[in-house]
């Protein structure tokens, strides 16, 4: 029994303790690079939340749903019937099934609380899960919290030689993913496209990875909540649709990625009842069910994308955006992995040299030098990004404190902002390059 | 590892059959008794949500937030600042002590899922919680679900000679409290006012648990989602507030219940930061953050409510609809528990017959006298309520199959209609009662 009258005992913190990292209790990366602690007129190019509001047409939906009386009660706990309708009639064809919107689709409270769901109902203690780094920084809690173990496989960088490089040039060393399966091993986290590297995997990666899944019998749960945010024409394959995979995988989708609408904790997870059905037990009693007014949003957001061709101009809005910061960087001929997907481009921060004596707090002193790199950028250029090493456990931290993470979900004017600011890096990189 | 090719291996199942009884896995009540299986002109006053929306300055204020930018995206963890704020300035009077919004206060998406996170930061596999019978559904899953054992200690209904009854008769045997207290137990959950049975805790029934909690070193989870309803002018004694408690109390508290909005998924927890900062590092991995636009409307109710004398209107025109079925009720001569908070009200079943031979579906023909009866009387009466059994485990059932619970949360025109229906419960009364 816990010494209450201390602080009690708490299993937060054994779990802490338990990730194998100081880390885990070090302050968490979003508090450090927080704008309460970086300069007034800095730009936060660091948290992935836009800065523009969800489509009006959008919102008048969630406005008119409060109008009503039964969508500011409760919901079923799978998710409102319009939702999961529209849910249904969105992705069939994208994943050419029918799709029965009673028991393989299932409305959670923001992806994130719908993969921890999935966790919760399918990890046994000691059940290990393969993560390929970097990897979203919720996957290693939400494992851990559920007695689950994480495996880390890296995605490998391009040669620091190369000079043009793209997140199809990060790759999985598939003897090395193969090696990381054990008897324990019950499931593969994906993430396509990928956060942070923009990585949209090649349909042959993911026959790779199926082909694994199916020789040791793994879940997959396949993140794929930047799926409406893939540039250049490249396709964006789901992994549930590749053969046999549809009954071993669990895909997560998220209304405020489509929709810029981070804060309204709408996501949906989409597989077959073996999953769907075990993962509501374990929803139900956790949130019960998701906020109403919001779902019936989502609801009209599916609903009415395809006249509004809303997703191929979002796509054109996020492409005009990172040109903006492509053009930043090959301005001063740096070094960075282009996005396939998502919102997010990553620098390679190894021609920039470090101030010598420079006066960090606390929180980063200790840090790799991508943490000390962001917190000089941010006092001395006026933009702030965030870390990659965070994306890695520590052991692999060496790989991530090469880069750092750039999120341009951001009006084209703060990121015109931020790109004049960028040209500031210049005295910040290598003598003997420059 | 599972088999996945036929249904995975799911911790949720594991979970259900350590409940220690196969109800886990029999039809819950809600689905039992669902409009859709139900009569079509039945008249719902099983489930407890409103059949009114919110108020128009709340839903207004949503609405407002949805307008901005800032609304639509990720609030704090911790819940938004004006929403922090708002409970603040709330409950110090309440609570009698200031309260630190940034390390006092979280605000949960919804009640429930605030409680889940304290269970999943504070309970370790084994740790033993005491919940009073009759008891909330989800407090059990939710206790094993993060490895804890529910220690079930009935409240004691009134003798059943007693004609007039009120919430306050069903009683705590303290003896048999203290006798289930076992070195393995962490924490006892309160819930005043009481759902089902209504019953306002009294000062000196609360300072002898807070007794035992001192002497056995116990946190107090104190779910007081109904604190704005209570009646005829009782005091609701705050847990917190009783000497030398604050410290090991967490207070639950609900946007849905004050504001008729159970499906915005907005609650909140107060305590001291020893019990809210490990219940953050959970909650922040499970569901990240609440959605954003509905913490807006919460802020806007609790900063308006004292103005507009909103809680005292909505406390008489509760008491209002209480009346409406306590007259149906009384014109019967049923026996019935008058309840001093809440929206339920329990109604005793011993006098009535239930009908021979009577064609009950699979899901009822196996369960108590009360899921039977409510069964007949959703079809011969046209009201459904929900069966008190659900509300005790398997040993102690019979002492809740004795009750139905009526939800009175509807409009006055509904519960009128329900009203005249009731009288039909004359022809279900013992011959020789009646």
């Amino acid at each position: 029994m816990a010494a209450i009258n201390g602080a009690p005992k708490s299993k937060a913190t054994t779990y802490a303790a338990r990730l194998k990292t100081g880390r885990a209790l070090a302050l968490d990366v979003w508090s450090i690079f927080n704008q309460a602690n970086l300069p007034a007129d800095c730009i936060n190019l660091g948290q992935g939340y836009m800065n523009f509001p969800p489509p009006q047409w959008v919102t008048d939906a969630a406005s008119e749903a409060l109008s009503t009386v039964a969508a500011n009660h409760y919901s079923h706990p799978r998710g409102r019937v319009r939702l999961r309708e529209a849910i249904k009639n969105y992705y069939e064809p994208l994943l050419a099934r029918p799709l029965d919107p009673n028991s393989e689709i299932l409305v959670s409270s923001g992806a994130n609380e719908g993969q921890y769901s999935v966790f919760t109902a399918f990890l046994n203690p000691g059940d290990e899960v393969i993560m390929f780094e970097p990897f979203f920084d919720q996957y290693l809690p939400s494992v851990t919290f559920n007695g689950g173990t994480p495996v880390y496989v890296p995605l490998h960088p391009p040669p620091a030689a190369q000079a043009k490089t793209t997140s199809n040039d990060w790759t999985i060393d598939f003897d090395e993913l193969r090696r990381s399966i054990t008897p324990r091993c019950k499931m593969i986290i994906l993430n396509t496209p990928h956060n942070p590297v923009g990585k949209v995997f090649t349909r042959t990666e993911l026959e790779g990875i199926a082909a694994l899944a199916e020789e040791f019998d793994l879940m997959v749960m396949s993140d794929e909540v930047y799926e409406s945010l893939v540039f250049d024409g490249k396709e964006h394959v789901r992994f549930a649709t590749l053969p046999r995979m549809w009954e071993r995988t669990v895909t997560v989708g998220s209304a405020g990625k489509m929709f810029a609408a981070t804060g309204w904790r709408v996501g949906w997870l989409i597989g077959p009842e073996s999953i769907i059905g075990p993962t509501l037990a374990a929803q139900t009693r956790i949130v019960f069910c998701t906020n109403s007014p919001l779902q019936e949003a989502a609801a009209a957001g599916l609903e009415q994308a395809a006249a509004r061709n809303y997703f191929a101009t979002e796509v054109a809005d996020y492409a005009e955006r990172r040109q903006i910061i492509v053009d930043a960087f090959d301005s001063l001929g740096l070094k960075y992995t282009l996005p396939e997907g998502t919102y997010f481009i990553l620098l390679d921060i190894s021609d920039f040299d470090l101030p010598e004596g420079y006066p960090y707090p606390e929180t980063v002193a200790g840090r790799g030098r991508d943490f000390k790199f962001g917190w000089v950028m941010a006092q001395e250029v006026g933009v702030s990004a965030i870390p990659v090493s965070e994306f890695y456990c520590e052991e692999h931290g060496n790989i991530g404190e090469k880069f750092i993470r750039f999120a341009f979900c951001k009006d084209v004017g703060t990121l015109r902002q931020a790109a004049v600011k960028l040209a500031g890096l210049k005295k910040l990189l290598k003598k003997n390059r420059a």
